[in-house]
């Protein structure tokens, strides 16, 4: 079977934005009421991924995809926790219903309610619930909840600790996504997220994060960011600073997915980064819709490029559905269950 | 001939670095004398060059380097005006008797006395100096003078443009490159100088800055950072925004160095990126020293990896020689005059 490890709901509802749009005005103006969460109904939910996210899934190929609210909608820059709280978790159930209306296609992966500098203990509540009472398989986590001024301290550092203490007893994976960029300087698609890949990673060669979290997993997404085309470079710093081979994080610990929209740099990935440590992704509907007039099909059509990749078929197997199984060990286990 | 597009004095001699500590002393300290500029041997500068930047060049066959202060001592982030005018004037300096020592081998690229959000008029006045004066051929320009904060507008925003016309007006190109991080979520050299040149290069993708200035030119190191692995997010990104393709921008207004240290990222970079667009450089002795013990050889002898990408003559003369000599016409003209 084919998983895709990365997808959001880009799509939901409108009720849903404008609930979100009255929790922002009610911050602005704390006179006006706490907004309900919207009643949308299941139709408008089995429409809203009908048409988007399964139709495109059904199309290339793919079985499952790993789904998660939208990252860029996250917001975790606005400092209120209780506004985190309640949003995280609406964004969350709305996930849940997805997963429940088409249990078949998707697995669920949890938004946290982060703030900049804030306290994790709201987020591993909402990690729990949503893993324990809602069956979510992961959840996303944001190394700079400040949007784009980087304010949080390394990903190495203890105040990330409660949140993979909860990860590792729940034994479930984060992958590392930052949301929308407050910051000028950082174009969200073109920037922002690529530099958080870039930077999460070098942040773990810096330091023994895994000797303390030995069963710890982090996927960073789109492709790992600058870091394979870079990774004689990655190789050659942690020679000088006295490091392992990063390669011996990638494909235990820590893991990419293949969110990289062309050939030559799908060919490079396979090429630089053992199978083991990849993760089929094609994040759509995500950053980068559309066809390229080129070849006529999505850009985000990463499948295309896997299947032009030459890769064994012990490798594809991996990379398509053995390692996602390996990473989302909850996952599995609702497969296996399911005899798929 | 070979032309490295990108080296900086990382082994300048330590009455230099003294000066810079002083200097720092001093700002803590008002009561402290304002420190003299070193009194430096010829014999001293020739030693530190000769064995080092000059031997690499020799034995990989290189001919020239295009040679700037060490990028991470920029330290844009100080924020007293005079001590960044002193800091570069020195530095500048320094470099300046390098290329006087070995006019030959050595060409000159200034560091501008940059500060968070402080005027550019003393890095246009010191642009000015450094090329009317000491016949240096570009500049370096610090897209975030605060260190990893990010605390400056885009490269498109009208606050840069007195730099621009300066360099318009003389004819020399910048190099985007950030000094060192003051962030511990960015490594120096393994994040923060790769999130700078992929947010550079996507704020130019954002505007349209070179119709303002069509004959600006600005390069940008380590193989583009994130941009050439994902030239399909980029180019489909242009497309959803309505923005001109990339591409366009490349080999016209927008160069990459080829710092890329191992076979697969230069591979990459040279079936992606057109030979009019890529300008050889290795950045040595810099971020990554030492040898690949697979292989045996340098990682930044970055002329191997060119060497084995199965490049045209004509495509290997643009990147070694050819673009350099049309991004630096000052250097092109003092070569030509040189007959070589």
């Amino acid at each position: 079977m084919i998983i895709d490890c990365h997808g959001h709901y880009t799509t939901s509802p409108v009720e849903h934005r404008a609930f979100r749009e009255a929790q922002l005005a009610r911050l602005e103006d704390a006179s006006r009421p706490a907004p309900e969460p919207p009643a949308i109904a299941d139709d408008a939910i089995r429409e809203s991924v009908e048409n988007n996210q399964l139709k495109v899934l059904r199309e290339r190929g793919g079985d499952l995809m790993i789904f998660s609210p939208r990252a860029s909608a996250m917001e975790h820059h606005v400092p209120d926790p209780d506004t985190a709280r309640v949003w995280a978790r609406v964004n969350n159930d709305l996930v849940h219903r997805v997963t429940e209306l088409f249990p078949r296609h998707f697995a669920g992966v949890c938004q946290l309610p982060q703030t900049p500098g804030g306290s994790l203990a709201d987020s591993v509540a909402e990690l729990r619930r949503c893993v324990e009472e809602l069956g979510f398989v992961g959840c996303n986590l944001n190394p700079d909840p400040s949007g784009g001024h980087w304010t949080s301290p390394p990903l190495t550092d203890p105040y990330w600790f409660p949140l993979y203490e909860a990860m590792v007893e729940l034994d479930v994976p984060a992958m590392i996504h930052v949301s929308t960029s407050c910051n000028p300087a950082f174009h969200t698609l073109g920037a922002h997220y690529l530099n958080a890949d870039t930077s999460a990673f070098m942040q773990l060669v810096q330091d023994d994060l895994f000797d303390r979290f030995p069963t710890l997993r982090l996927v960073i997404p789109h492709g790992g960011g600058a870091v394979p085309y870079h990774w004689g470079r990655y190789r050659g710093l942690a020679v000088r600073m006295g490091r392992p081979d990063p390669a011996t994080l990638v494909g235990t610990n820590v893991f990419f997915d293949t969110c990289v929209y062309h050939q030559p740099g799908i060919d490079l990935l396979c090429r630089v980064v053992g199978a083991d440590g990849l993760l089929f992704a094609s994040e759509m509907l995500g950053a980068v819709r559309g066809e390229n007039p080129e070849t006529g099909s999505g850009w985000d059509d990463t499948k295309r490029y896997l299947d032009a990749a030459g890769l064994s078929g012990e490798d594809r197997h991996r990379i398509f559905e053995g390692n996602a199984r390996r990473v989302y060990p909850r996952l599995n286990a609702r497969l296996t269950e399911e005899g798929r």
